[in-house]
């Protein structure tokens, strides 16, 4: 059989610019760091970089004493850890749905057996805390309340204290999905008394993707004890993985940590504190105004009124314009990937995003020379250079 | 907060030989595959990867018609893949347990809430497939059959074409734990019937930990069609992930697959394809049994009696030797990590790995020389250079 094999080549990837909804490129650092010689997963040289991981997970997180560990999986890894540790059949949980990944709680909280209410908001709109509230009161009891930081479907940040405070009212815990926030814009874990958030490694962090780092409060870990079922997935199961990732545990196997991505995480972190947060928050808001300012002079509207959060930016598709032609035209012509729309903006919208290393002017300015290049060509009747105009009186501002 | 960061340095791991049981060295063209430019996860160019991935699973799994993917995480997500796509509460899995691994498959399939019986068998001995059969013909129905092929915790190696059988007379499906195995022993799906067939990335295939390579049979796939239930995890649910891995399915969005890591996995089954599966298996075969033959030589005795599979080869630890301080030595002094004993096994036995990359005559002779030397540091008698000059031998021969 494998003396017919013929190698395809087809390895061999062109040097995009990603600037959809993640992954992003990352540093050349985080490059180099997943080639450093291999570990073992129990290594006492590799449990050191693990505790330094958790450690600097705290300081992103911004919490003292909450768990962290980055789950072996993508972000979705992240939110089904979530949601898998902490609900039990029966239990109810309260959802604000105001995108894709609000509804991608809902599908995951059901097949766990939960009970979902739902609290709709139109798509591209944010979470309004007192409809959340209304709802919760309702209810007899509450396990849990999720919300999505940034929904990545559509670009909105919605408050997380006042939620945190309704769900808290009812002695709920609040589930966060930060998967598009988590190094881009504040997450205040502490502060704002968030009981359980995850994010992904390959949009703000500036990792691949791959991880999904987790944190759960004091309130949250408790809650995991008094489980009176087992959770239904063990590679998941925090009450272990804790066994692994704290030195009290032991550090009992549970599975083979992905060293590579865990070393390409640590860089990705020291990294982004060695900036400082808020130094990069005020970094992706910076270059994400001055995109917004080039699209604007297009004539390319948001699908977000109020509420923008800086990493990832969405307009809506000029009439008669055809998404998958201008993607295309980037794409092949310029090598730079932006993103479609999902679910209700399929088709409608496109999502850029300036995200973790990505998040620098000169992305912002080849984003939007390239889309005057591709609009143009088209049909789309464009001012050549307006954009870049734009963006440059508002990088100088 | 971060402005009173300071990084911690940690991050410098040491040039270690991994030769416990996995994660393994890898070779370097695989490690230089993660450093290609990032795409993204819907890119043509990336997409033509997958494809490729696929094709090279196929071959590597020995099936022609089977639908194979790398599931996102590390050989227990795909167990937990395995199981948690094709069992329903209620149904019946009959495992034989030989080892640890046979003890997670209950584990992982009672959190599902299926019904198990177990055919347990001593640790270190093989799976009889005549014993299985008794406990299957027993019950009403079974839905699946489970066996690990190599137990990772013993390095014995059990029959599977016979277990199949047995499992499709009664209409079950086998599911066969080919992490230790897949890539350095013959795993042949098609010829064998086998179901669902997991592994893992870091042992025998030669790539970094982080993936999960499964297969199911056309009869797996219809069972899965056939489900009352949604699976539990989505995650890991294959009827989706189905829609991105293949081009029917219009490659829908489901997660962010790990660029970097399936970067990896085309570049280590690459290399693999080119050697030839049979040339690797007996690459596998030459290099243990030259080992075999050194530790032999000094008195290291194996703790399987039949049935020893090529990767991963368990030896007694002798009578009033640490293993932890043996460990420590090969470790410290040696950098060479070989792993310790799991369940039964714990601290009376080494699991030393040759695998993927690492099984090379070199690395054979390297660790038997460095435990001659750790060996006699702890007291036990050793007649220097006695097992280099059998594993010459053996490989001269």
């Amino acid at each position: 059989m494998s003396d017919q094999y013929q190698s395809s080549n087809v390895f061999n990837p062109p040097d995009r610019l990603l600037l959809g909804p993640g992954p992003s490129n990352v540093h050349p650092k985080v490059i180099q760091a997943m080639t450093a010689p291999m570990l073992g997963h129990l290594d006492p040289d590799f449990v050191a970089i693990m505790d330094d991981v958790q450690r600097m997970l705290r300081l992103v997180f911004k919490t003292k004493e909450g768990f962290t560990l980055p789950v072996s999986g993508t972000g979705t890894a992240g939110m089904e850890a979530a949601l898998v540790n902490l609900l039990e059949p029966g239990d109810t949980i309260v959802i604000a749905v105001n995108g894709f990944f609000g509804g991608r709680l809902e599908d995951i909280a059901t097949r766990i057996g939960a009970r979902v209410e739902r609290v709709d908001f139109e798509w591209g709109s944010v979470v309004d805390p007192q409809k959340v509230r209304e709802v919760v009161q309702r209810q007899d009891s509450v396990k849990m309340v999720g919300v999505v930081h940034v929904e990545t479907s559509t670009g909105v940040i919605s408050p997380l204290e006042d939620i945190a405070a309704i769900a808290h009212e009812k002695d709920a815990l609040l589930l966060v999905d930060a998967v598009t926030s988590l190094g881009g814009c504040d997450v205040d874990m502490d502060s704002w008394d968030l009981d359980v958030v995850y994010s992904g490694t390959q949009k703000c962090l500036g990792a691949p993707s791959g991880l999904a780092p987790l944190a759960l409060s004091g309130r949250a870990m408790e809650a995991l004890r008094k489980r009176s079922s087992k959770v239904p997935s063990f590679y998941l199961d925090v009450s272990i993985l804790d066994q692994y990732w704290n030195e009290g545990g032991g550090r009992t196997y549970h599975h083979t940590a992905p060293i590579t991505m865990i070393y390409a995480l640590w860089q990705a972190l020291d990294l982004l504190l060695l900036e400082g947060l808020e130094e990069r928050f005020a970094r992706h808001h910076r270059v994400a105004s001055a995109l917004r300012a080039g699209l604007s002079a297009i004539g390319l509207e948001p699908i977000v009124k109020s509420n923008w959060a800086p990493p990832l930016t969405t307009v809506a598709i000029p009439d008669g314009i055809s998404d998958t032609a201008v993607r295309g035209r980037m794409l092949r012509e310029h090598d730079i990937e932006i993103g479609g729309g999902l679910g209700v903006f399929k088709d409608k919208a496109w999502r850029i995003g300036l995200m973790g290393y990505n998040a620098a002017p000169a992305n912002a300015l080849r984003v939007l020379s390239a889309l005057e290049q591709a609009l143009a060509a088209e049909g789309y009747e464009v001012a050549r250079g307006r954009s870049l105009e734009a963006a440059q009186m508002s990088l100088a501002s």
